[in-house]
């Protein structure tokens, strides 16, 4: 297909398109003439990919370029989705020594238990989750932290859930780009889950109107 | 305390607390000469709120404005998170009408099967469900939304233990504050705890390394 179609198929103006191709976001397209290519399928799925972890998961092209380098790379599945993982979790927020030290040793004491490991150990979503934790003491809510475990307990649940469906597929490169796709579009979708689930028991208990 | 002081508990840098003043997100401190005023604990709470809601919940400071308001506000609690939801949620993205019409229905279909209800009907935690799962079928992974079920009701239990955190706290004030916390902060951690446990489960299912 020409860029014209490419734009109208993936809902990606032409001019984004274009810069996108420039960026090295998007593969260039099959020359035809000196000033025209042919697009595919394939063109078009990149595209809603870009859009979806833009939009949804509210990636910087920065880090969109970083997600799709390690798509396309030879590395193991479960090294690219951590390179993904580490581009989601964007940088953590700061906290003082003393509430990350002790956020730290709440989450150590978490995985001991729960025979939980990570490689390398000190990635990003480990620091994003020390902050999360650090800042809900520094502001006195560690109620919420005091339930980690059950937390873990259903998080794990979901993750199972989760590896059940990006394994049915079959083809490699299908299987990367739906755990791209179940991280990016699965954090929202859970988040908006809970939310109106959250509705629904806090209208019982704290309270209706 | 003196400014100086607020800003060294609080981790706020001074300037910055100034401009929260003018800008009315933090309320003004006790006068005690024409140039200098008397600051509380409060102000310092206050302070790491809107830190938490800016760096962990990534806020923009007309949201943090608009959930300051709401939680200063005479509504009810319920009332008061729904206010907050609201701005946390963000604005969904573009998704094709077909997509949209889908995953409306898919979401309305799930809502009577479990008896949920939201009020006001529109909200826009349902504009973000439906464009994450109208996006999900754009790039073909429907698998993720036919296990929807499952994740709801991973979800009720997670609100549950939500709830369940919130509600020990007795004072209206706290509720609403950790309310305000617990969605913030939890969204993350819980965020974080699936990914750690989505790479212990998918080392084990996709294959090391």
């Amino acid at each position: 297909m020409r860029m014209a179609e490419l734009s109208a198929e993936s809902g990606v103006p032409v001019a984004t398109v274009k810069y996108y191709l420039r960026e090295g976001l998007l593969p260039p397209g099959e020359r035809t003439s000196p000033n025209q290519a042919r697009y595919s399928a394939a063109h078009v799925q990149r595209l809603r990919l870009i859009k979806a972890l833009t939009e949804v998961g509210g990636l910087s092209l920065a880090s969109v370029g970083a997600v799709l380098s390690a798509i396309d790379g030879d590395e193991t599945p479960h090294r690219t989705m951590g390179v993904v993982q580490q581009e989601l979790a964007g940088t953590p927020p700061k906290v003082s020594d003393e509430d990350a030290e002790w956020a730290s040793g709440r989450l150590a004491d978490l995985m001991r238990r729960h025979g939980w490991k990570v490689h390398p150990p000190e990635h990003r979503t480990m620091a994003n989750l020390v902050a999360a934790l650090a800042t809900a003491r520094e502001l006195g809510q560690e109620t919420l932290t005091e339930r980690l475990e059950e937390y873990a307990d259903l998080a794990m649940h979901v993750a199972e859930l989760d590896v059940q469906v990006v394994a049915r597929l079959t083809s490699i490169d299908n299987i990367i780009e739906a755990g791209l796709v179940a991280t990016v579009l699965g954090d929202r979708i859970f988040a908006g889950l809970r939310h109106l689930a959250q509705e629904q028991v806090s209208r019982k208990v704290l309270g209706g109107g």
